[in-house]
């Protein structure tokens, strides 16, 4: 299948209809998850406010988790060895646990478990992911399904000039910084992460306003400051928007935004995430890089899996 | 005073005895905090472990928040817009408050309150922000204090390797990339905005093993790949020591380690803020940059406070 396929497979991913049932009065949410997988705990994390949601990126979970822990365990291949190591201490722990994968070793561990399609990349595979967090948690319907298929459309519509961008950055041989926003922080991560995996590039990522308080005083006297491509990955709205317009002017340098697309939560997440996606797949493409290959993190696996 | 004797004073600073007593039950601790001051509760969430902590920066704190939240609010200056925001949204919801501040308006709001010496920036007081964390969880006792000093002096002894691979940044005029690792991995972060306030140059922070599922891919392909320096911000032991070097194998880059100073986490704590910091002040010096100046963002507060 063509990366691109992958890409656009993300209108359809936002109906799977996958959802747990978790009975009984909880404390604490944990999901536990890497790379790819880690992003939709994250974007979750970010707009989930009922309780503390915790993602986890390690061999270990917090001492916490317990009885009282919705835990969740999100391994695209279902093989990833950090969240097989978090989800043993989980059941140890009694914590209610719930599975996200499409196959692999997980298959094999007790939970309430949701098999997502295996056709794509874990990281193209983030509409399985984040979808059934929402859905457990009541977070979508009907209506906002519809008006983030809308979002998503519009975005693709915005190739052109996302393709020009991307090829800008490739003949500057630039690295992207991104700015994350509310209502989703974590999707300047992902941003970065794709253009880590697909591009094969650099890129590094922080939020506002908390770049205000460190990096906007390196910026003026960076290295190489023309090296670097500032993007925000959302809509900068109030406080925000002053924010940004001030660190323009502080920095002298000017931010990409993707146009106000949508000012739903769930439908601005998925907007975000195609306008990623679509940089960091062009910018592989303008450098004659495959997107899909992703081969030193395979042969790490690999070396890790013979000691 | 010289921005070097403030470095220096962090070994005093880990006497600092201030200490809450948090009375009664609670579920959850929530941290609010900017910049230096939020690298505080960064890095006491890392290791403490008995309930869910969330580190918030940014205006807004979780909805969740109530009369089961340990609050604590860290300004250095007192004066942090985003964290009065989030203290006035706590005090409304019942939260148990806790201020940690030199001063400035946040006294005059209600709440338990540790007042710590404002002579220092706030970057250059994080003992003074950490240890009152550490302290009310019982987390230090004098062997530790003891072991943390002994550990601080050995980082302040590499002083002059330290300030050669400064000089190598420079030299190349190179980006920073740092890897953080147990036990704190937001360490990472400290170095790099470290990097930001000080040398006044842009850094990258990411953690392992996240790293190796995502920038992996990205280092051998990268734009400028040797204009790039690579560490760690600990010690790698186990299979974060075979990740480490299977990754420098495939990437064909080396990273820096500081040495093991101590196996301790308290001390490997501060002697990573040490050596990081030593870094940081000395790419600033070989750049003829004064590491005291953040004008870039006193100039954003002050327009912000004009609007």
């Amino acid at each position: 299948m063509r990366f691109y396929d992958e890409i656009r497979s993300i209108g359809q991913q936002i109906r799977f209809d996958g959802k747990f049932v978790p009975e009984g009065k909880y404390e604490n949410i944990v999901i536990c998850g890497m790379g790819g997988s880690a992003i939709a705990g994250m974007v979750f994390g970010d707009i989930y406010k009922g309780m503390p949601v915790t993602v986890t990126n390690d061999y270990r979970i917090p001492d916490y988790v317990g009885e009282n822990t919705l835990f969740f365990a999100v391994s695209h291949s279902g093989n990833t060895e950090e969240t097989l190591s978090g989800l043993d201490q989980a059941i140890a722990k009694k914590a209610k646990t719930f599975i996200i994968s499409s196959g692999g070793k997980i298959s094999r561990y007790p939970g309430n478990r949701i098999t997502i399609p295996g056709d794509f990349q874990p990281r193209s595979s983030i509409g399985f992911m984040l979808m059934p967090l929402l859905r457990t948690f009541n977070m979508v319907d009907d209506s906002v399904l519809h008006e983030t298929e809308i979002a998503i459309d519009r975005t693709f519509g915005m190739e052109d000039e996302i393709a020009e961008i991307a090829s800008g950055i490739v003949k500057g041989k630039k690295m992207p910084v991104i700015y994350g926003l509310p209502p989703s922080p974590s999707l300047a991560y992902r941003w970065k992460t794709q253009f880590n995996e697909n591009s094969k590039i650099l890129a590094h990522s922080s939020v506002l306003p908390e770049m205000n308080h460190n990096e906007l005083a390196a910026i003026p006297h960076a290295f190489q400051k023309d090296r670097f491509e500032f993007f925000v990955s959302g809509t900068p709205r109030g406080r925000y928007l002053d924010r940004l317009r001030i660190t323009e002017e502080i920095t002298g340098c000017s931010y990409h935004r993707p146009p106000e697309i949508s000012s739903g939560t769930v439908p601005e997440i998925f907007s975000s995430i195609v306008y990623g996606d679509l940089i960091s797949y062009h910018v592989a493409e303008a450098r004659g890089i495959d997107p899909r290959d992703v081969s030193a993190i395979t042969s790490l696996k690999e070396s890790l899996a013979r000691l």
